[in-house]
């Protein structure tokens, strides 16, 4: 197949835009900012899904669900958290469509069938989750509930794009319920180190981990607590929060509990979510001009054998090595596509397999039947190989267990080579412009200096990292005094 | 713990009530209609979920996501679809909240953020899905589609309860195009017996597999399989349907296809769908007047060991043990519970576990540990036996397998004791208000019978039984000829 693929240096943004639709991920639908996601963009969700999910159970969490709306009157209760989220929500008023007398065929919203109250479609459940944990907390006995929900959740967003900013959106919320200030705050710094693990680990996207300053906080959180990637443009992308809610919901909602001691006090909470968007930091990290590169532990196809044939005897000949093959890789754990269309030459197949991101592909012909050899191609390096067929499985585990390593390896040294210690603001806006990537500069903690170096340069500050040393020096604005280097980037 | 369970003679209906939120399964939220799932509710959504699932791959499916909005002029294209759904459904009008000038911190709707087209929340997702394979869809290459997508769907009903009816529920929904009416009806039929096995194999519920009358038929469909399972109080379930779905949804969105002639064609469709209702269907076939019992195949917690003790050191010691058969369990893939909290006495704990429905209780006493023994009760029976220590596993995992077995072969009774043949309308009205169940009865075929017959009893066709034998006789109500027997019972 012809990829007719943008190229990166070319405009970034549309090869990004293009390789999600290519690649089969994901497509704009006909709802303004809402995406289908395709088949084979969802199996890299669910196998993601899968490696969070048990995470969740190992650490003591369980799943529930919540009602996809939440009356105007729970959704205004905590301030910051409405004004947050009030501007950009979808509004269900009607419950009604009559047909319409004026358009035979069409129909109308009947007026007759107005709600009394409006439904705002959950933006978060912060709201709906506590106004119900109300009803399960009495006494300390009832703490900590840990409770995680796999849902969609929608944020009228005016510009978006595939996966990284849409209407509507998959995500985790977890939402947990504490008799102490230091238990949830553990809470929150566990469930983001579970964060990490996934994204480093399974993802191969290597992230710091900081926390938001105030402005860059969750709308109704006392610390968000964050992990941070760097795409390959030199843009920063938020992998996933954690939030220390402090009482601010359990006031809201006037959740108390009677403690050991029997007095009453508001209960302690988290909140913490990862979402669809992850998807498009795997992409963006490790994808290449040729098409998608996926680490094999979130590959859905991870190994795929073409056979190279001119009659149908071969055909037959390289169907019964294939079959020896797929048996042998299903035994491992490794999954498999043997690719016999008899519609499309190998060259169209091994073109559409590196669009799709397949990390290693066999290819087999009637000499390496000869031989007893196979072509082995991985996709991260473009490289081949003849391996030996009495070595081959083990080979290719190893192959899918190195190609993991590369990927996060290369990702590391991209990110070593775009973070940056700068000193001035010159500085920090040649560095800006000309390399991109992460900034390390002293900030002297206001709001407003943070604003002004938003305004002035589009980027802000995207954590205080955690593992930054204390340092003295001068903010890069304002030169007033600072004792620690903050993180900028421009971001997604 | 006292359980306060209204008894089934006293009052079905109330006890099913009870029960949903005694059992911690589920409660209505502050959001009329919809229902919050709790931890012990979802566990067993998850495991029903897990079963589907792995049997949709199995049979060549992978999973998608769509949008949660419908825009109106695509809801209204399908006809009888929009019909069908246009009187209950959720409809966002705007997309931004505004202060309220005069409630201070209130908000209102923006009257200025009104939407251009109105967006319908999915009461199911044939028309987003249709309008969007027309854009997969150009030759016989690119058949057959086959996805499901797990989801929240609305339906704004008036008189809801847990599980059974809710405004918002979790499905999946399955769908497919093909380019064949025969391949099409043979996939809606495969999929009726994907959930024939999950239901009777899994869940341990009988059904009846048959199809619809035109007047019970999915709104959109040229023939609807059903699968329907008896309640044990004599009202029938839908437990789940499957749609085939002609080319009516090609045709409202102009899907067609080039077939292997070169010849442009409507595609063919099914869909197909089971939802959160099941829960129902499964807490009412199994449970009794102490509470749930759940089959063990779906039990989040298949064994609940609970010790008896008087003092520290006995406590240690029966810990010592239950360490050993909970390793023992792990090994099998028996999932269990060592319920070792010192805030309540065994019979609260016993009283609670069988309120939950666990299959299998163990008692752990200091006779027990001395004799080598435990005391291992079964759920279903509520009967008690000791068991020797050195056999136990074994024993258990057999236990297992027997109680889902009985619990099987218990309802398979039930509905054989409550499948009458009728034979004259007084024979139908008074078996239906002495015994209920199903009614098999002679129907002249006219949906106005039917219509008559639902007005004077409240039955209505349940289905036309797949495996009803062809037999001559006269429709109970009006004596004109029919040649099969059709299903009626009062349902859910």
């Amino acid at each position: 197949m012809s990829k007719n693929l943008t190229t990166r240096s070319e405009d970034y943004s549309k090869w990004y835009n293009e390789l999600v639709v290519k690649a089969d991920l994901a497509e704009n639908s006909g709802v303004r900012g809402c995406m289908v996601i395709k088949p084979y963009g969802y199996a890299i969700w669910e196998k993601l899904q899968g490696e969070l999910d048990r995470r969740f159970k190992e650490t003591g969490h369980s799943n529930a669900y919540f009602p996809l709306f939440v009356p105007k009157s729970l959704f205004e209760a905590e301030e910051k958290n409405a004004e947050g989220f009030a501007k950009e929500c979808a509004i269900v008023t009607h419950y009604r469509l009559k047909n319409d007398p004026d358009n035979p065929g069409k129909l109308m919203v009947d007026p007759d069938a107005k709600l009394e109250e409006e439904l705002i479609v959950r933006p978060t459940s912060e709201a709906i989750i506590w106004s119900t944990y109300k009803g399960w907390i009495q006494s300390y006995r009832d703490l900590p509930i840990l409770i995680n929900q796999w849902a969609n959740v929608v944020r009228w967003e005016m510009r978006t794009r595939l996966f990284l900013r849409t209407a509507e959106f998959l995500w985790q919320e977890g939402h947990t319920a504490h008799a102490t200030k230091t238990e949830a705050i553990t809470e929150a710094k566990q469930m983001q180190d579970v964060y990490v693990d996934v994204v480093e680990n399974i993802m191969a996207i290597p992230v710091v981990k900081g926390y938001k300053t105030e402005t860059e906080r969750f709308a109704g959180a006392d610390e968000t607590y964050t992990i941070e990637a760097l795409m390959q443009d030199g843009k920063a992308l938020q992998a996933g929060t954690s939030h220390f809610l402090g009482q601010n919901f359990a006031k809201a909602f006037d959740v108390k509990f009677t403690n050991k001691e029997g007095r009453q006090e508001y209960v302690w909470a988290t909140s913490w979510g990862v979402s669809t968007r992850l998807m498009g930091a795997l992409i963006m990290t490790h994808s290449d001009d040729n098409g998608l590169v996926l680490p094999p532990k979130l590959a859905p196809i991870q190994v795929v054998i073409v056979p190279i044939y001119k009659n149908e005897e071969q055909l037959q000949q390289i169907g019964n090595k294939a079959d020896e093959l797929i048996a042998e890789f299903k035994k491992k754990g490794i999954s498999v596509k043997y690719d016999d269309r008899d519609t499309q030459k190998p060259g169209f197949k091994f073109a559409e397999w590196e669009l799709k991101g397949v990390p290693v592909r066999i290819a087999i012909g009637p000499k390496d039947l000869e031989n007893g050899t196979f072509e082995v191609a991985r996709r991260d390096l473009l490289s081949k190989e003849v391996v030996a067929e009495s070595v081959v499985i083990d080979h290719i585990e190893n192959l899918l267990n190195d190609i993991q390593e590369n990927l996060f390896t290369k990702a590391i040294n991209h990110r070593a080579e775009h973070t940056t210690q700068v000193n001035s603001f010159e500085e920090f806006k040649e560095v800006l412009e000309t390399r991109g990537g992460f900034l390390l500069a002293h900030w002297d903690g206001t709001p407003e200096t943070e604003e002004k170096i938003k305004d002035l340069t589009k980027a802000t500050i995207r954590c205080i990292p955690m593992d930054q040393p204390d340092e003295d020096g001068v903010c890069v604005l304002t030169g007033k005094p600072s004792t620690k280097r903050v993180m900028f980037a421009k971001a997604y």
